[in-house]
């Protein structure tokens, strides 16, 4: 009868029930929802600010102010060697919604995934009536793909994929991404590659944008959620070589929504041109997720060490099911974390966010330790 | 192939239009938006300005901050007499979202409409690909739909009403009310009511909300974007009776976009906290709709004077078209206007937004005499 039936993500369900237990004054340590424990620089706040003061409050800039566009074109043609320019992006309401307008514009059938994959792709696919072809990728493998998994891309319409990737923390090797793209153009596939996580690397690894290729039916996603600490701002933006694609999606994003506040996108113009935040952000995150991931191998967590992004998807000790493990760290330690079935077919796993400050890292550590004690 | 082939609205083409040639150094007086020329009131920016700086800046408000909702609830049951509470609203990152989920979180198919109507439900139709059964109502009859013509929704799934009426700025009776409320109950027939207008009527005339009758399966839609000229805010909300449908809305904004964000909500809360500043624009749109409409009346426009909202929908003198006369004053008079064929098979019409400041008005209209008396 309805769209949207089952189709909750099992971390959103999570955090649904963590909320009614803290309505009951029980204190839960968030690590199931990617919301860093970071403030907003009061640079882009007061930027912010001055814009609305300024007039900024009308309607007219759905696909995005001039200027912010130019500025992000820049700053990806610096970062990664493009050639764009404003017609090459278009702004959005978050990068989540970009996603689900992405897989709906394109009007695509079968989705190609590789997994562990953002929870949120099955759900999007539910409410869409895509059919989902799947790759896995197995943590012995340290999540990358084997090559002769990728030929199931070859029967899709759409190639979604998570690089840097969520959950997992991991990058593709250029050689996986050259033989994806191959694919998709030998097959006329879309490509929609989500590179929220691009410039939260702190690894020394080569990171190529599928924008480099120049394949014109790919489209990528960004975001300033992550990088700036923006969450609650909701501004994320598409970008494709192929400005057709860009024009089309600019008029649905006018048509539905109407754009993203004018000066909210003062605030992220703000937010470029005060790079020192996302360094800054980026360290935070690096020694966040090395502190978590050294105390949970202690505790006898086994993982892939992550190279970006503010994830870790470690394999929960002693053969504990990620889904029972994922409700006595709720109910006994009071710690929300996402279970690994929503990634994908990963019950062994369980996904945290590592973006909370160290004091907070420490005591769910100690309750994480405490559920692993006295769970029966 | 895509979704979104010629599903642009008329109003959104000339505005387009209106902006290529602005791009070119011609000034324009825009009439064919509806985005008043307000500025917000400095409470309003400063309310959010404190939110930002206070750190509501992160997710977790995909439904809206409680204490907003039962705002909203106390501002709704004062004036409408309900008796709703914060479960019964979900707020929206603007109204015409609201209206896109709701038709398409729905589901229905067949989409009764009364016209003339916000022309963004044909391109929703042609988007979501539902079917349209219309019920005309005529400038004769001042806008107001003959008892028999309403019998054609006895067919539809789903009734969408815009009232007090964009374009025409007229409001039903309660009769004309009380018999679609019927229809709707005997057919098990959902109700979407856009009464974004609802507070900007200017005239002692008797409104009554679709959500007083209580009838569990409508949905109504209200905007903080006309009232508190927030347009660029990007703020609206839906409203049930029906906690169970005002869920499945919250999830489905939660999975989909992810909420409004917090500051900008505190904002609203800010807004419905200063009722001063509805009464002073409501005044403003009421003097310039009396002032614009008086003006036209002498060049020879013919309309049912609206009694809410800020536009007005003539029908052009001397038979000529209106799409033709769209045109012409865009490149004659550089004035953009909405063809009446934007809202309805409406060819001898257009609409005029009406919220601007006088002396634009005035020389609007000094324009609009231009191109008449130069037009072939």
């Amino acid at each position: 009868m309805y769209i949207l039936d089952s189709t909750e993500p099992p971390h959103y369900r999570i955090s649904r029930i963590a909320r009614e237990l803290e309505s009951k004054g029980i204190d839960i340590i968030h690590m199931e929802i990617g919301d860093p424990e970071l403030d907003v620089d009061r640079r882009i706040i007061d930027a912010m600010y001055r814009a609305a003061l300024e007039g900024y409050t009308h309607y007219g800039y759905s696909k995005g102010i001039p200027g912010l566009r130019r500025s992000i074109a820049n700053y990806l043609n610096d970062k990664l060697g493009l050639d764009l320019d404003e017609d090459n992006i278009c702004l959005t309401p978050g990068g989540k919604v970009a996603i689900y307008l992405a897989l709906r514009l394109l009007n695509k059938r079968r989705i190609g995934i590789l997994e562990p994959i953002w929870g949120l792709y099955y759900s999007f696919s539910k409410v869409l009536n895509l059919d989902i072809i799947n790759v896995r990728t197995e943590f012995e493998d340290g999540w990358l793909p084997k090559d002769d998994a990728l030929k199931r891309f070859e029967d899709v319409d759409l190639i979604s994929i998570v690089n840097p990737s969520n959950p997992t923390g991991t990058i593709l090797s250029i050689d996986t991404q050259d033989k994806i793209v191959e694919i998709a153009m030998d097959n006329d596939i879309y490509i929609l590659a989500d590179e929220i996580y691009f410039d939260l690397i702190y690894r020394d690894i080569k990171f190529k944008s599928f924008l480099e290729y120049g394949y014109e039916n790919t489209l990528s996603i960004f975001s300033f959620s992550k990088n700036y600490a923006m969450t609650g701002f909701r501004v994320g933006f598409v970008v494709s070589t192929n400005k057709e694609l860009i024009d089309r999606f600019s008029k649905y994003m006018r048509l539905v929504i109407g754009g993203v506040p004018p000066f909210i996108q003062f605030a992220a113009l703000e937010a470029l041109k005060n790079r020192d935040i996302v360094d800054n952000n980026r360290r935070f995150y690096r020694e966040q997720t090395r502190y978590l991931s050294g105390e949970l191998k202690k505790l006898g967590f086994d993982m892939v060490e992550p190279s970006a992004g503010i994830y870790i998807f470690p394999k929960v000790p002693n053969g504990i099911d990620g889904v029972k493990f994922t409700e006595k760290l709720l109910t006994i330690g009071r710690v929300a974390v996402s279970p690994g079935t929503g990634f994908g077919d990963y019950p062994e796993f369980i996904r945290f966010t590592t973006a909370l400050k160290r004091d907070k890292l420490a005591t769910a550590i100690e309750r994480i330790r405490y559920t692993l004690e006295n769970m029966d």
